[in-house]
């Protein structure tokens, strides 16, 4: 096989990967594609929902339910097979049974119980192993999985809507809606992908939205995840209106407030994280979600929770939606944090993609020194 | 000749005509392609300083030049000829003298004094002649001289430099540099296509910039144009150092002010055009600039002179360079007005163009109803 080959059937594995995007959390999004050795595609899989098999289990049932034999086939996979038992038997196993021949692999599983022993077993018994192929795009997909294994923090991602000369609000507080229903459709898609969605009690108590995926089919809803350090999210609030949606309260009030009850009986779970000043300890909060399997954080809040997350360097990406429109002077900021003395103090991002969403822009840029996680 | 064939040769021309885009002001960007029967290009030409001549008659010379006949030969040009004796004389009786035998144009001359008449003259002297192709970037490449046309004013470009976030400054006025080198070079390169770079008195104190054309070559300097209702502007300013450039003041203070007498000895032209509250009136200004010869005017001001420019309805354009960097709250708008009530009361625009300049952004948005002027 060529250079050439590998890199064609690796895009087939991406393009498979992809289509875990809302599906495979906490489990990275990985695709999978067997090939004979004359380059008859045999079988295809991705990962399926937590607990459900892997790609590469996927792709060897999908060539057996098609009656094609794998032995001495090739396998095409996004990421490193894992070798541990988790939920599911390690796919390692099951490569090495099937009789494959050869495995080319997008990069190595930065899961610490993983981590080159996937490959290390394949080769004890014999596979042939190339890594490398599609290792960015691979890495890409699973921003949020590299940064929970090798940082211990979810990929922090601040969403925002904002008019051309940068008003994410009027200064009344009128904002629905500076950006159009492409653009608003658009940001559902990349709600469905996080895996736990953040907001501030103070977004609450303004627009009490419900932060859920609408807009686009989606076979989980991301947890919400509310910041109110005082317990003042009312239990009337929309949010908790959406059946089977897990809602993770961080709050600085005691677990024995008595506004702690109603909320709970709306089905929040509720977790201390006090911090000196008797607010939500922010950076304790992003290690307690990576804790619970937060791959991506999908932060759609307000000035005063965006600025404390900016300020204190908890921010890895913004993803913007740009309309427009000028709404003139007096408005409200996409952060609230400053005010800045020198150009030095800002925050350096770099833009990573840059696309037309309707009539609108969608701009991703990352915190300088965070791409790749 | 078929269709595509017209078309590649009329992309050709507007090539040429793009090389005029510094030079030809206040005359209309062109590009003339003349090719034989066999498709060999004869001889090409775009559209010189005001005065010189046009991209017919540097093609017919440039085909003269090489030693090649142009009889029965097609003409392939961005804009219809003129028929009218200006600074030149009328390209079509060049065109007919040479013994052309067919014109393609991209589209009709707005200019009242030509406006079909040259195409009649071309087809009275039994010249075929297609109109058409590349009829909208031929438009897009003059929309300044379509805008002084068809409206009686210039198109009004507004520039700013932001961040991601829409500072302008910071709130104690720090400015330089939000954006990259690679962004105040690309610019220079828009300030170098205007005939005029218009700027307000709260900049000079501010800044003394010169708001000359620096970071690209260019062969003539736009004229700068100066808000000072009071003539405020200090003799001393920087904006007076640029040898023979025209620099226009328009004020509300009387021609014997005191003051007027300094500015006027560093070369100043004071026009005093007040509105009823004493300040400059705008659009009084930009018929006065369109009746100057001004097709595209290029503002760099402050907040204060946008808002008054935005407000009153008069810019066409922003020129928004987006730098990847968040600069906080209680930062300097792109303009000042406001405070809105309602979302309806924005500016509507469209953005028109898209494109990275070194680390930044550059969008081109259009006020609604004014794409193409």
């Amino acid at each position: 096989m060529t250079a050439s080959t590998d890199c064609a059937y690796i895009q087939q594995a991406l393009g498979l990967a992809a289509q875990a995007l809302f599906i495979s959390s906490p489990n990275p999004r990985v695709g999978c594609v067997i090939t004979a050795p004359n380059g008859q595609v045999l079988g295809r899989g991705f990962t399926q929902q937590a607990g459900g098999p892997h790609a590469e289990v996927m792709a060897l049932r999908d060539a057996a339910a098609q009656g094609y034999g794998v032995r001495g086939a090739t396998a095409y996979v996004t990421l490193e097979p894992c070798s541990h038992h988790g939920r599911t038997g390690p796919c390692c196993d099951a490569l090495i049974e099937a009789g494959i021949g050869r495995v080319v692999a997008s990069l190595a599983d930065p899961n610490p119980r993983v981590a080159g022993q996937g490959f290390a077993r394949l080769r004890a018994a014999g596979i042939a192993v190339d890594v490398g192929p599609g290792a960015e795009e691979s890495r890409e997909l699973n921003i949020g999985f590299f940064s929970r294994m090798l940082r211990g923090l979810p990929w922090v991602r601040l969403k925002a809507a904002v008019s051309l000369d940068g008003a994410t609000a009027l200064g009344n507080g009128v904002s629905q809606w500076i950006t159009s229903p492409a653009a608003r459709a658009d940001g559902h898609a990349w709600r469905a992908r996080a895996c736990a969605v953040l907001t501030g009690v103070g977004t609450v108590l303004d627009d009490d939205p419900r932060l859920d995926v609408r807009e686009t089919a989606t076979p989980r809803q991301p947890r919400l995840v509310l910041v109110d350090s005082r317990l003042d999210t009312p239990a009337t609030a929309r949010l908790f209106d959406v059946p089977g949606r897990e809602v993770l309260i961080y709050t600085a009030a005691a677990q024995d407030d008595p506004r702690a009850e109603a909320l709970r009986a709306r089905g929040a779970v509720l977790v201390q994280l006090p911090d000196a000043r008797g607010k939500v300890d922010l950076a304790a909060l992003l290690r307690d979600l990576a804790a619970r399997g937060a791959n991506e954080l999908h932060v759609e809040a307000g000035h005063r929770l965006n600025g404390s997350l900016l300020r204190e360097g908890l921010v890895d990406e913004l993803l913007v939606y740009m309309a427009p429109t000028l709404l003139g002077a007096q408005t409200r900021p996409l952060a609230h944090w400053g005010p800045l003395q020198s150009l030095q103090e800002g925050l350096s991002l770099q833009f990573h993609d840059v696309q037309r969403v309707g009539p609108d822009l969608r701009l991703v840029a990352r915190v300088q020194g965070r791409a790749g996680g």
